[in-house]
């Protein structure tokens, strides 16, 4: 069985992936520098004598090094996840997502690591011509610092794979719903709907359209897709097969709830700066190699709303 | 007249700048670390009142602010410009490219700079699926480290604009030719055949379909669309109406110089590692403006070949 290194290990996917790869049985070295990973995530995967936790943060070059001797693949989902403040704080997006990358790339080729799955996003299509967006779309525009730092990345991994011979599985995600799930609009929502059920604030005019994608369904995709899918460089879009407006998703919300607050919208078509009004992609290129999501989007709002209410703790975790 | 700032001033395309902006009754702050640039192309510029020579790092944040203060525009040419050896240095792009980039954004917000023009690169486009490459041809997939800097570049130009409302004009260049010329295929070629002119040794199989650019064609266009270009994120592509064989130019340069070499292929249908074998821009778009190029290919190669004769010295610069 191979060895994986996961960088994030900590977080709300590299947790849910590190689970996956011990339960199939793979060596797992873990790497996260806890600032935003929880290390109660990973409890589980601490009891494995199979998995190695390294606390590292990416932009030590030599730490990552070493934590990437040996690995057969690396699973790169550490990153700086939130879209929402790129323009409040504009270096921490390249470092952690752009330079970041860099390192682990350098890393792997130092050691002789010839493979890299990468969780990119679906925001790099900015504001896209075509709906639902393939991965071959008309060559985007990018409208945050969080989609070019992550453009940035996947430049790097494809110029390093021409380079050196690596071969790349890079995802495209959608919003990632589900257990461990630490921050976005659900989050956003129970939180508030917690402090006061009278009221819920909604930025923007609720009419935006996103697809979101359950975090088995995710981590399924990326499995299967470093098992079969053959190119050098395969870029894959992971999302549901259907969008959603924010007032759909606060209706599930609210109904589950049993609330009814008064919706403040704070509008505009746009929830912030570089917010994209419309996300749906296209994942025919992923379904072609045999993965369908299990989930519906209705389903996973509500999962992750339940697995919310079980671990209250996380909502003043950040 | 507004106040420039152009990065790289002591460059081939920048020099050619400043001298047209002085020209045009602009003030201009060039900067420069003298890493590739010649203090000889700014010798007109010296003489000027209205020029400024600031000899800083584009590494270096504090430096670009103090620059940047009191310009309307920069004008960033500063790069790594040679697209060849990235494996060799696998930071270099990364750091004088896409992190210098970011600091010169850094330093227009924090002095209030409204307006970029960038000397992006047509590798951006990898192996474009479509020839004439327009300007929104599908997505493309990275094969150089200098194409992946420079579309982080791009990306961040255009995620700043987005956030901070900076005007921006991305050039996507074809090489470029003529005076102040200190790299590619015609110093490369010239510099053999000074040193042995029985023989050129070629790499790839000379097959590779190539498009150029003359220097002032390229200015011209640069000053014009800064002019006319109307949106906040502009994009052009910039280069000749044509495209020519490597063998094609070392044909027009052996005639020139009244050679006849024999031909030392290095075979394959690449010069190097993430080289293109066929670069041809749609520039239709740029020409819309009202511009388009005043010199062919064979014009451009044979101006580099004479300037090249004059300026000896050159080939011993770098």
């Amino acid at each position: 069985m191979p060895t994986c290194l996961v960088t994030g290990a900590a977080g709300f996917i590299g947790s849910n992936l590190v689970d996956r790869l011990l339960a199939g049985g793979h060596q797992v070295v873990g790497l996260d520098n806890f600032s935003t990973g929880q290390e109660h995530f990973l409890q589980a995967a601490l009891a494995s004598p199979e998995f190695r936790l390294e606390r590292a943060d990416l932009l030590d070059l030599s730490a990552v090094e070493r934590a990437a001797a040996g690995a057969d693949i690396v699973y790169h989902l550490a990153a700086n996840a939130d879209v929402r403040f790129g323009p409040d704080h504009p270096r921490r997006d390249l470092d952690q997502n752009a330079i970041a990358t860099w390192n682990v790339l350098e890393a792997m080729r130092r050691q002789g690591v010839g493979r890299i799955a990468f969780s990119s996003t679906g925001s790099v299509y900015g504001e896209a011509k075509v709906i639902p967006t393939p991965e071959d779309c008309p060559f985007p525009v990018q409208t945050s610092l969080y989609g070019a730092s992550k453009l940035a990345a996947e430049g790097l991994i494809q110029a390093y794979s021409e380079a050196f011979g690596i071969q790349a599985f890079i995802f495209r995600f959608v919003s990632i719903l589900g257990r461990r799930y630490t921050h976005g609009h659900v989050f956003d929502f129970y939180k508030q709907l917690l402090e006061h059920p009278e009221k819920l604030r909604v930025l923007g005019n609720g009419k935006q359209r996103k697809s979101y994608l359950a975090v088995e369904d995710c981590v399924d995709a990326i499995l299967l897709a470093v098992e079969r899918a053959p190119d050098r460089v395969n870029i894959l879009n992971l999302g549901a097969g259907e969008y959603c407006e924010v007032n759909d998703s606060i209706g599930w919300i609210t109904g589950h709830l049993g609330l009814a607050p008064q919706l403040d919208y704070q509008g505009g078509d746009r929830g912030w700066i570089g917010d994209n009004p419309f996300i749906w992609l296209d994942c025919a290129r992923m379904r072609s190699l045999g993965w369908q999501p299990r989930f519906s989007i209705r389903e996973a709002v509500l999962q992750t709303l339940d697995y919310l209410q079980e671990e209250r703790w996380l909502l003043q975790a950040r």
